[in-house]
């Protein structure tokens, strides 16, 4: 191999890790205005076809759960008054076509014409490369209410799948 | 073209893409800090000379229009008690020379010597490339109180102008 | 140098910048999950061995100072009910092998079994480039409270140290 080819390659190869981060983060920042927009299919395609959401005492198993939730009463009730899905940037970990992130969040809701703070949570989310792109495999919420399982969440992002 | 010539080619392409994505993001990134730090004339350099900035029931047409909302007392009585104009991270669709970002936003003002939130926003951007870089030509902000048009600017994530 | 080198070589240059930039924004959006979740030794390894943080009227002068206030009974106590300190994106400005960052932030933490939220604040880091990747030299935060001081620092988005 020549010195250009080697100086090439290594270019591909720092592109590519980049390209990873930062398609990952961009996913990540597109879920709080999708679901705030109620826009159920859209959610559903950052996951795989049976990507998990485990969100507190709610257990969504494939992406058409994680539709359903968009489409239920109780979510269509939250975006009707106003609510606001806020996710913070997201620490990405790419290891090869696998990745991980990490991020807090802020769940705010309309209650009586006032935006107030409902929840405050933890989010860790696993990634797979498929033919299409980056897609969600695993995301795990949790209260941060003092919790400690909820707390270590934030720690781990390092792949485990 | 020989073989290395198409891959450097191939390179400086990805490569762009990313500094496209990485400059709009920081552009957007940079509104709420020069915003609260009351800087009027760097917010407005956000904006293109007839750029606009639409928010609820507050029309600007053009970036003298945004430097004098910086400067306004309403805006100066803000700043003056201390207020966090909080943008979550920007979801950025490059297009050519155009762009397309929507993000969320909460506004955190104090009161009483208190910290409260006033308002969640849905916010949506059209950016165009310029010879000076990046720059906004349409900013559009709305209050997320349950109006389903400022619900749906969260999903236009394609370049419209 | 042939015209394949000079192309290679402009593009290993733009890629390193991006890196920068890309690492950077890592580390800033690494602090609140680390902080949150107690990891006090990775906290501490998000700055260089004799660097700054110094929030208002709380400044640590070491990373050894840093670990210890998140071992410190004040620290687990807002872990020990759950809190949330939420960065914004961070803007970046890498200058050689110094760099600027600027966010806003809210400090969210649970009262009486609710979370409120407990502060606003103003973030701007100083980091340098290390054998071992960026590392913080100085973070100051201060409360937006109306202060001016605090304001101008959402401001100064320019390399000082």
């Amino acid at each position: 191999m020549s010195g250009n080819e080697a100086r090439i390659e290594a270019l591909e190869e720092r592109l590519k890790r980049l390209e990873d981060q930062q398609e990952i983060s961009r996913l990540v920042a597109s879920y709080g205005p999708l679901v705030d927009a109620g826009e159920a299919s859209r959610v559903g395609a950052l996951w795989t076809d049976d990507g998990i959401y485990d969100v507190d005492d709610y257990y969504m198993a494939s992406r058409a759960d994680i539709e359903a939730m968009v489409r239920s009463d109780a979510h269509q009730g939250l975006i009707g008054k106003g609510c606001c899905h806020f996710l913070g940037p997201a620490h990405v970990t790419v290891d090869g076509d696998r990745a991980v992130a990490v991020c807090e969040s802020v769940l705010l809701v309309q209650h009586q014409g006032r935006p107030v703070v409902a929840r405050i949570g933890a989010n860790r989310f696993e990634f797979v490369r498929t033919t299409h792109g980056w897609r969600t495999v695993h995301r795990t919420t949790r209260g941060l209410d003092g919790d400690a399982a909820a707390r270590s969440l934030l720690a781990e992002t390092t792949v485990s799948i």
